[in-house]
């Protein structure tokens, strides 16, 4: 492996722990860090929680893009919330209306060579520059920020040869339809899609943004394309040819898979309802009609995208029966948008402006009206994101949703040219951009001493304490299979509000399964220190929310047992300090039920010495059965969970290297 | 009365019925009438239920402008429906996005001489122009549209006249401040506010419309400016000279009531939390932090005041700890504020530009953290109004805010000079402002042949049947004195986006006192034909909202016996067809109980022969009760009664003018 190509070289250079064998876990130093509004708070109260002094990482940066529309008290809350932590753990904070992350902070902080990880799933989008940006959850991030290692299976690198020229009418966004067309939504999964090829000489830095950012659509671990001469310029044009490198796949390098996209043979392509991976030609589904275009979104945030948007339709309007809408990416954008036409341009047509954020891409606002065709340049279709139950949402280019914004039906972009006499419009690339930092608040030399703004959502990590040796604890559910992170704790609009306040969302803890849970756990966890649940195959499977561990180990959860757990929440179980156990028979699944009282003696030392760990149980009729089980965590897993959870782990390994305040 | 203020000219020239006598019911002719979104969608349901062809309005247009923020299919529902529907009626649409009603009528439709009726209460606004322009209930603005007079109680007419010339850093948002803080917001109640005098050369017609605006939070029924020179150069600024008609007070004329403000004196004002009326100067609260600055609404919509904002701001930055929100008046404005710069200083400077509309100022979204003061220049400040719930909203000028959101505290913009060195900026009026109609949608030629778009949330109002001559019906509710309409339906986010779903918000009925309600009067529709509910004196206290009335229609409701009513619902259950009976001697309200059934005979017959109206009980002891009530209605109220309501009334009328399509 003398000669690597652009991931390789990134992940040795930053190689902590490991081997860089694909499937193999690796440990890597992570150098830039990135926070959204919506999963950052719970990362900044597990900062705290941690007793962080400053933050490790190179950069941090705390944005705020996903909730704007403030509806009640709590987004504004936060906001205030999510300063004073930027303030007091040493990261920059993006205040809100300055832009949505992905490109603002490649505009602003990213820079070719570095690794990062992201509280958000278009992280990937910095791998435009040369980086190797992955997105992940609120406490790897946390992690991360206090200095810790970023843990990931070494992916498979996937090249992907771009050969050509885009032909007029297609853009960035058709290369990436055209790679969900090819690979659909889990093509991706476990490896790096790498990018290279002439074909590159045509795609800004921006473009590339557009590609990087939807391959999580691929299910990607990330994507990543070369620095180059593009790199320098998009650099240079906003103020930071300082911060270029070169970074190059070496002559002769090879991939682990190979494709290749002759660019020339591009058409523009279009998402259907409900996938980002339906992929079909413009053609097949033109002549719909539509109510609603959305121009903004990570996915599509570039001045150039924008602009084009503004050229299709200047001196024209926008049909009668659609809804125009144009999410600027940021204040920066505004900016050169005024400066270059294309807001006025829009504006004119009929466009409806909206504040700089993530807004429609993540159901914020701008659902669409009922049974009617959504068209957007956002990287998601999902069922319902939009807001509305019977939504049909198509993703495509801004040239394609331009040119349905004027004759009212999915149009193909080429037919512009016979509609309305208009040849491709051909953006010119400012040299230097408008630049505007004004928003961007920098991290404080000491911030010790800056206090915590929590209104009254906002609620400190309560401290959990370690697993202790002996319990008498009841048993306050008996489950049975596949029992999932919804039914542990429900998601949805009642109760994702409550993300930063862990007493209020714990009393949705199992709700779904019975309502009775949360009084009984609290009366178990004042009278007995704690409770048990049981369940059997495949427990905790679904989403990878934290708050399914974290909401019952409040609760005084100390233990689970079950024949077998889902993969990511039997991490996430021992990460917050439930000891997941296993029936080594599981037949003693009939010894046992809802109402009974288990004894555990010895439980910390049996843990630790991986001897398997006896349960006495006083069924309720008074008599008493006892049964054997075990646990299958690693030495590092064991650590954390007899500490009580990362957190507290953490918090002491600051306290060794003198990082806490 | 040969001399006459413009008050007495408009209604004179508009007169159809009654003598112009103050607290006299007169009847006046209607030319124009503006809709917005919130309220719109049951005036076109009515016009649907009337049958009407057209409108019969010189001019009514449809805006959108308070429900944008689309958190669900709801209101993208609504706005299909509003634009197909003044397709169908004959009504302009303005489409969500181009802007606020009130300026943007004024802009393209206000008209000197010219009266309009608006469902809104800030209709006022186009009184700027020398209109009569009164906000009212929805139903009364179909008629109007319908083409029937308007009724309202002739008003005193209190002359203020303005002298002198405002200092620097004061305005017009002073001005109405100032008028508030001596009349308090039932000052007003009554009146017609005519302004006149010197100081008017200073205030462009957009300042007027300030205080003709917020003159609604005086209680006043309008206010009205005269037609001068400054009337005809914002025409003209508009390309609408043409429209421009001369319209003063006679020399000589007399007022019901007089006052002066000598504008020189008048200093920067603020309205404290929680009243419009509650007004101080501004050095009497200098100093408290702010967290949020919202700078539009129709109280402030001008591009002066935006203008003003940005020059104030101009390479500045917002302070870190406060979010400046900019809510554009309208598409129009954008375009000139884009061309005049105010739109790049006030982005540079870290403003979050919101899409054109009411937003936060009717609570939809941009609600401030808890327990911190936002400073709007907003026209009211009621408790919770702004969606959070320990709110601190300050209501002042464009001026005061913007120099507020500098410095991070309220300041008195006179301070700038000595902050900053600078002088008060000084407005060009742009001599032809920037024009866009694009976004307004005109009126079709015949609009009979087009269909309602109805999304699942907007169903049709049901027919209802007139009153019967007989009736055995159970008693349903019994209840005390000062039932209010939040107990007969209530308010809140969860009843009121059903306001155009009669069926479904029908469910809410009397929820408040019994939560069975609604199912027994299902019940007793469909095994009896109706029911009646019973209560004591001053039923149906509290808001105007006439679902209060049709919703129990809708069930069955036949009548009301009560010892006294309110006097607003009283009307509402008189037009939607509800008897409003009251008892003879108030010992009779012992003899009926919930349980109890009734019977009518003649019911019709003695209602419209005024006979007292006989009320047989028949106890569920099997004993039997009477006695006799009566009602105090108007002929014209007996008349609409027993058709079943005002809306089965008008689509008689219209059928007989052969206006019905």
């Amino acid at each position: 492996m003398t000669k690597l190509n652009v991931t390789q070289k990134l992940i040795k250079e930053h190689l902590l722990e490991g081997e860089m064998l694909a499937g193999k876990e690796i440990g890597i130093k992570i150098d830039q860090a990135l926070l959204q509004d919506a999963t950052g708070t719970l990362v900044q109260l597990e900062l705290e929680a941690m007793g962080l002094k400053k933050a490790q990482t190179e950069v941090a940066v705390q944005y705020v893009d996903h909730n704007l529309l403030q509806t009640d008290f709590k987004n504004a809350d936060d906001h205030l919330f999510l300063l004073s932590a930027a303030q007091r753990f040493g990261l920059w904070y993006s205040r809100p209306g300055n832009g949505v992350s992905h490109p603002v902070h490649m505009q602003r902080f990213g820079k070719p060579g570095k690794t990062m990880i992201g509280s958000d799933s278009h992280t990937p989008a910095a791998g435009s520059l040369g980086m190797l940006a992955i997105g992940t959850g609120g406490l790897d991030v946390a992690a991360a920020i206090a200095g810790q290692p970023y843990f990931v299976k070494m992916p498979a690198v996937m090249g992907v040869k771009l050969t050509g020229k885009l032909p007029d009418w297609v853009s960035a966004k058709d290369v990436i339809l055209e790679m969900l067309r090819r690979y659909d939504v889990k093509g991706g999964v476990g490896k790096v899609i790498e990018y290279y090829g002439d074909g590159l000489q045509q795609m800004s830095a921006m473009d590339r943004h557009v590609i990087a950012n939807m391959g999580a659509e691929l299910g990607a671990t990330t994507t990543v394309f070369p620095s180059d001469e593009e790199t320098k310029r998009f650099l240079k044009s906003q103020e930071r040819e300082g911060d270029w490198s070169e970074l190059k796949a070496d002559e002769g390098c090879s991939y682990d898979f190979e494709d290749e996209i002759i660019l020339d043979d591009l058409i523009p392509l279009i998402a259907l309802p409900t996938s980002p991976g339906n992929v079909v030609p413009v053609r097949e589904v033109e002549g719909k009609p539509i109510s609603q275009v959305v121009i903004g979104s990570s996915a599509n945030p570039g001045l150039r995208d924008f602009w084009m948007a503004g050229a299709i339709v200047k001196d024209k309007s926008v049909n009668n029966d659609v809804s125009l809408d144009i999410n600027p990416t940021s204040r920066q954008l505004i900016q050169n948008m005024i400066d270059n036409k294309a807001f006025a341009n829009l504006i004119k047509a009929g466009a409806r402006f909206h504040q700089s954020g993530c807004m429609g891409c993540i159901g914020m606002g701008q659902a669409p009206a009922s049974n009617t065709i959504s068209l957007r340049t956002m990287p998601r279709n999902f069922p319902d994101r939009s807001g509305t139950e019977d939504d049909q949402v198509y993703l495509c280019s801004p040239e394609t949703a331009a040119a349905s914004a004027l004759t009212g039906k999915i149009t193909d972009p080429r037919d512009l040219e016979k509609l309305y006499g208009m040849s491709y419009p051909q953006f010119e690339k400012p040299e230097i951009e408008i630049i505007n930092t004004d928003m961007l608040v920098a991290p404080l030399e000491d911030g010790t001493g800056v206090e915590l703004k929590k209104g009254p959502n906002i609620q400190s990590l309560p401290h959990i304490d370690p697993i202790l040796n002996d319990y008498e604890i009841p048993v306050l559910l008996k489950m049975g299979d596949n029992v999932s992170t919804d039914e542990i704790l429900k998601a949805g609009a009642e109760v994702l509000p409550f993300r930063s306040n862990l007493p209020e969302i714990s009393k949705y803890s199992f709700t779904v399964i019975d309502d009775t849970f949360y009084d009984r756990a609290m009366k178990a966890k004042n009278d007995f220190g704690g409770h048990i649940v049981v369940a059997k195959d495949n427990y905790a499977q679904g989403s990878s929310r934290e708050h399914a561990a974290l909401a019952p180990k409040y609760l005084g959860q100390v233990a689970v047992i079950a024949n077998s757990y889902a993969r990511i929440a039997w991490q996430n179980l021992a990460n917050f300090g439930i000891l997941p156990l296993e029936f080594i028979d599981i037949k003693d699944y009939e010894k046992i039920e809802q109402g009974d009282k288990v004894k555990f003696s010895n439980l910390t030392r049996d843990v630790i010495s991986r001897n398997d760990i006896k349960v006495i149980v006083e069924k309720q009729n008074g008599k008493r059965e006892e049964f054997l089980t075990k646990h299958t965590l690693s030495d590092r897993q064991i650590d954390i969970l007899v500490k009580g959870g990362i957190i507290n782990d953490f918090k002491e390994k600051l306290d060794q290297k003198n990082l806490k305040a």
